[in-house]
């Protein structure tokens, strides 16, 4: 297919009207205007095959969704709301065109879920399929949330549940090495965890509406890393209690299951997306309070809602990021988490 | 390198000040806002080794100043001025430390020229070398100029020379399947115009300051195809006339050398980027002196400065590009340029 045809079928499947759009798909350039009293948020990632995902196991429909959901919740993680999108994606020749079709319908129902419109990209063939995702998104005039704000004494806090999504990359790596073995049901909330992650944009916008939260960020490489960003960029430390980490149900079963150190997942497993932040200190009873309120309003975490929020730790002066074991015993867990290699 | 060490790097190598940049890199996002009486404009490219250039003769500094330039040129055809650029890059891991920084050294080179700001991007590992960029500029408010704009009796003009980059790319060609020969330096300015082409920012701001710029787009899969997209989003034809079509001087002493076909390598060569966009019917002579103040106050094309203009069609009504070849004869060349295949 000459590359013009594909990109005027991509234009006219991405059509969607949003208010400050003036032109999307087919210029040189997307052409959009600012709502009054918001500033922009930008974020870009680049996912390539073999390095970042396994095409073997994860659908074009569930990637194109995931691909788009990791910058989504980059946007989220300052407090802001997603409004357009960007995707350039390089092709082998080897993949046919159900298979980008596919990837597409993902990017364009998950965009569509968060009222999200693609506004540019590009498709080039290559050898290996690579794709970057831009996503720009707004946030009130001088609201963004940044990772630099915690100061001792302010409480550190998680969306959601940790280490799921590694315990589900671990049960897809197993039934590929061992196929006649299949997935087993009872923990398919581990590998929708992985295959197909939430961005947190709901809960994101409430609490940078709370005016209580000092500093966030989105849990991309275990929260023993992405607690580290927060307590360098904000020149403080961190201790967390091991037996605060929330945990699904089922990754419990699983860690007993396969004799796994449930901890080193819920730490260093990354790919959680959810939000990590810290609430400015003597808010404690404030912020509980705003939170039921929230809960009440929103409702449950199922169901594309709200999720729990959970106090694990605590921000302290100095630097590192301590974590307090079941036994009481202090170690440190700084920059312990999964890091690409360059 | 960990990637956070390279990303730490790079973001110091990157920091500059832009009245409207409130983050740059460092947190989950980017943050921006935007100036008053102004929109945005945002253009993406993914670039793939052996698909869109050769690093066996495209140098890391010339390869970086080039991804940046296409990008910008883009955000220059539609009259915008480059703020802001994000950078995604996927590296062999044969790819030593020296060429990622003389890459990125041609990245904020070229983007120092233009006072455009790198505030986002990704580095990861990957099998193929693969560059994908973002650039965000500005335009006044309801001033960016489309493709859709050109009316019949508009005339068709096009900046700086044509065939040039394509010419280059033969040399460099050649030179690769028989090095003894060596490149030539009487013919380096064509290869300079494949390397490292220069984006016509300056000029196409004032184009679309002229207020006579009905359509405007950059060239760069060559004038047939260009200009066809032109007409078919202003639901216009146009006729271009052969003897009008700018040349350099080495084109043409080449084109006689190897028995080469000029206007083929004018018409479908692309990769000019180049301005091609059309006057409104009727302001030939308030353009033509618009023109000449333009080159008096702002200088000759030479060392940065605008490149000429020259009238080479005229668009009409119904649909297709057409050319008049200097016996006469009207050829239809309508989206004969190069394109890409997906």
């Amino acid at each position: 297919m000459i590359e013009r045809d594909l990109i005027r079928q991509i234009a006219d499947k991405a059509r969607r009207p949003h208010p400050n759009l003036i032109a999307g798909i087919g210029d040189d350039c997307a052409v959009f205007s600012t709502p009054a009293g918001k500033e922009w948020l930008i974020s870009t990632d680049m996912l390539v095959e073999g390095v970042h995902f396994d095409i073997s196991w994860h659908q074009p429909y569930l990637l194109g969704r995931k691909a788009l959901a990791v910058n989504m919740s980059d946007v989220a993680a300052m407090g802001g709301t997603p409004q357009f999108a960007l995707l350039s994606v390089g092709v082998p020749g080897s993949f046919d065109s159900t298979w980008v079709e596919r990837f597409l319908d993902g990017v364009l129902a998950i965009l569509d879920e968060y009222t999200c419109v693609l506004i540019g990209g590009d498709t080039v063939s290559a050898k290996q399929l690579a794709i970057s995702v831009s996503v720009l998104g707004t946030a009130a005039s001088g609201c963004s949330i940044t990772r630099s704000g915690a100061g001792p004494g302010d409480s550190v806090f998680v969306s959601g549940v940790l280490g799921s999504s590694a315990a589900g990359l671990h049960l897809l790596q197993r039934q590929q090495a061992a196929p006649q073995l299949g997935l087993e049901k009872r923990w398919q909330q581990l590998t929708a965890a992985h295959l197909d992650p939430q961005p947190r944009v709901a809960l994101a916008g409430l609490l940078a509406a709370s005016g209580m939260v000092t500093a966030m960020q989105d849990v991309s490489d275990g929260i023993a890393t992405d607690l580290s960003h927060i307590c360098t960029a904000s020149k403080v430390s961190a201790v967390l209690e091991q037996c605060s980490l929330p945990a699904h149900r089922e990754l419990t079963e699983m860690c007993a299951h396969f004799n796994l150190k449930q901890t080193e997942l819920q730490l260093k497993g990354g790919e959680d997306y959810e939000l990590l932040f810290t609430v400015r200190k003597g808010q404690e009873d404030n912020f509980a309070r705003y939170c039921r309120k929230m809960y009440r309003e929103q409702g449950p975490c199922q169901g594309g809602g709200l999720p729990p929020v959970t106090r694990i730790g605590v921000v302290e002066a100095g630097s590192g990021v301590l974590l307090r074991t079941a036994a009481g015993d202090l170690m440190d867990i700084e920059y312990q988490g999964y890091e690409h290699s360059s």
